[in-house]
């Protein structure tokens, strides 16, 4: 077994162990491919003590084969969850633990029903996901490379960036650059909104075409080797106006200090709170209508959360956003964004573009 | 309200009724913007014999209020299954309609919770996707949209398909080439599968260099409007030994006599039947690993499923795929499917793509 998947598994039986859970049913792809580095869109895993099963169906056996680690590939053609019960039953399981937010309620009645009487039903929320808040040297290494990507496509988009030129257009030749400069695609569809459009903090590519003295903003990330970066840029098209450039430049300052706030030990909603001071040092906390950031990787949004309030306190290993930004109604908005590695040493910047840009004809 | 949203909205209480369930949860986003317009990622609607609410978190509040029809929006900060629960509570609701698909265990228990005693949760399935398997004539035109813009794209790229070009390079260009001509984006991630890996019917572009002598199947589909196609076409790369020619001439015979017979008040599984069968004649049946389509719409996978047995009938207004392939392991494979609208006078083709293909240089 590859020692990456190998070590993943170890470190989840141990915290199974910690919880007295003699067996955890996986239905998470995304942490089915954490574990095992199974990529379909379909499947199933369990693991107990010694032993690992991913049940898939006809279409993913061969690629299961070719990608799992450290557990058997069952081929099952009557529908996953079914063999999984019949599992549970042959084996006599007692107590199984489930991931309560990756089975649907449809699901998981089932499974109880299949899986008759005499099982305990232990819901576990995040087990995985924690494993995987903390990356080892080949995630980072993923995104950071996913964040080079990112950078190198927004700064040669920036080219095209003009009145006439329409959002859809920008957001088709982002995520083709992406691919060309080695990417597996778009992490999530990426955000270009102009004008008024840009007080949507997710407004969609819209066929509007920029025009003149409006604020753009774009909101990309790349994925490399399944780890996803994260990242944002507001540009002006124009010569800015006092308004403009306050409420860049507060958001910038809001930006950085947050980043900068992000070493391993201090509380994730510390990082939160120091964009909203910041921000509302300027006047704009009200318009702030976000949380700061969110953990990165194989996943856009993962553990941790920078919100108000969270208590988790980062580690060395922990890849997050910081994304302050200011929605005004009708107006326009700013937001920046980096991806941010929570070293030993300190906070690092893993999707280097420059942030100001006054783009004048 | 656009009378679109408020048919739909009329039919889903017509079958509320009919079940005597006097209040439906609806929590998958995508019938949330099928119901109302709202297209958000996240939100939570509810509707009842003459009311409708959307609850929506403040980073949507502007789209809401701008996409939704027929429903009230509420900004909530705090959960939006927390505000349900609320007005659950506050409104003396006795019986809750959920989508039990569409709701995680984690969530219901929390909802269940919150909404205090006295309230019976009645699970329910595939409600509002029964509403939506029937398209009306604005969604097939949508669909056919991206139907014609796949084609064309398909047509297009095929001028670049050739040894020595990489799987990725075309599934970029293929989603760039969506969106130029005014796709919003692919529908799914685009299949590039050559040689060997033309047997994993779900390979993902991968860096592979296409080589002579190799099968490649392209599985692509555009997004317009917010409604998708779904077509896939196999071709070879040189001159066609015997044993390809009869794959393909099999694998296409499969695929058209199933297309033809998708006839209103047939039964879906006697097209996936006439599918098998034909490739049974040619002694291929168990390369046939999967079934032989499914519905396409605002999902990529929706109803009806065309599968074995399934006793679904098919009425006029359902658009499904027909996508018989054959696969085998170590050698290849070929795939041909086609998305098909069920007329009132029979199937219509609306991926109008040529299917036989040699590429000799």
């Amino acid at each position: 077994m590859s020692s990456a998947h190998a070590k993943r598994q170890n470190a989840l039986r141990a915290m199974l162990e910690e919880r007295r859970l003699p067996v955890l049913l996986v239905t998470s792809l995304t942490n089915i491919a954490y574990l095992t580095g199974f990529r379909g869109t379909a499947g199933a895993a369990l693991f107990k003590s010694r032993e690992g099963i991913l049940w898939v169906d006809p279409r993913y056996t061969l690629q299961a084969q070719e990608e799992a680690r450290g557990v058997d590939v069952i081929e099952e053609r009557k529908g996953l969850l079914k063999a999984v019960a019949a599992w549970l039953k042959t084996h006599k399981v007692r107590q199984l633990g489930y991931e309560e937010t990756h089975l649907n309620c449809a699901d998981f009645s089932r499974l109880r029903q299949d899986a008759g009487r005499g099982i305990e039903f232990c819901p576990v929320t995040g087990l995985v996901e924690m494993l995987r808040a903390v990356k080892d040297p080949n995630e980072v290494a993923q995104i950071r490379g996913a964040g080079r990507i990112t950078a190198e496509v927004f700064e040669k988009v920036l080219k095209i960036v003009k009145p006439g030129v329409s959002e859809r257009d920008l957001g088709a030749e982002i995520e083709y650059l992406m691919r060309k400069k080695g990417a597996e695609g778009a992490a999530f569809e990426t955000i270009v909104a102009s004008g008024a459009r840009a007080a949507l903090p997710h407004a969609r590519p819209s066929p509007k075409l920029l025009r003149e003295n409006e604020l753009v903003i774009f909101d990309l990330g790349a994925i490399l080797g399944n780890y996803a970066a994260d990242m944002t840029r507001t540009v002006y098209l124009g010569q800015p106006s006092r308004r403009v450039r306050g409420l860049f430049s507060a958001v910038v300052e809001a930006q950085e200090k947050a980043a900068k706030s992000a070493f391993p030990g201090v509380r994730a909603g510390d990082v939160d709170a120091v964009a909203r001071r910041t921000l509302a040092g300027h006047g704009f906390a009200r318009f702030f209508t976000h949380s700061t950031g969110h953990g990165v990787g194989m996943e856009t949004h993962e553990m941790p959360r920078l919100a108000r309030g969270e208590k988790v306190r980062l580690q060395a290993g922990h890849v997050v956003t910081v994304e302050p930004g200011v929605y005004l109604e009708g107006w326009g908005g700013v937001r920046i964004e980096d991806t941010i590695l929570v070293g030993p040493a300190g906070p690092e910047v893993l999707t280097p573009a420059a942030k100001d840009r006054w783009i004048v004809e």
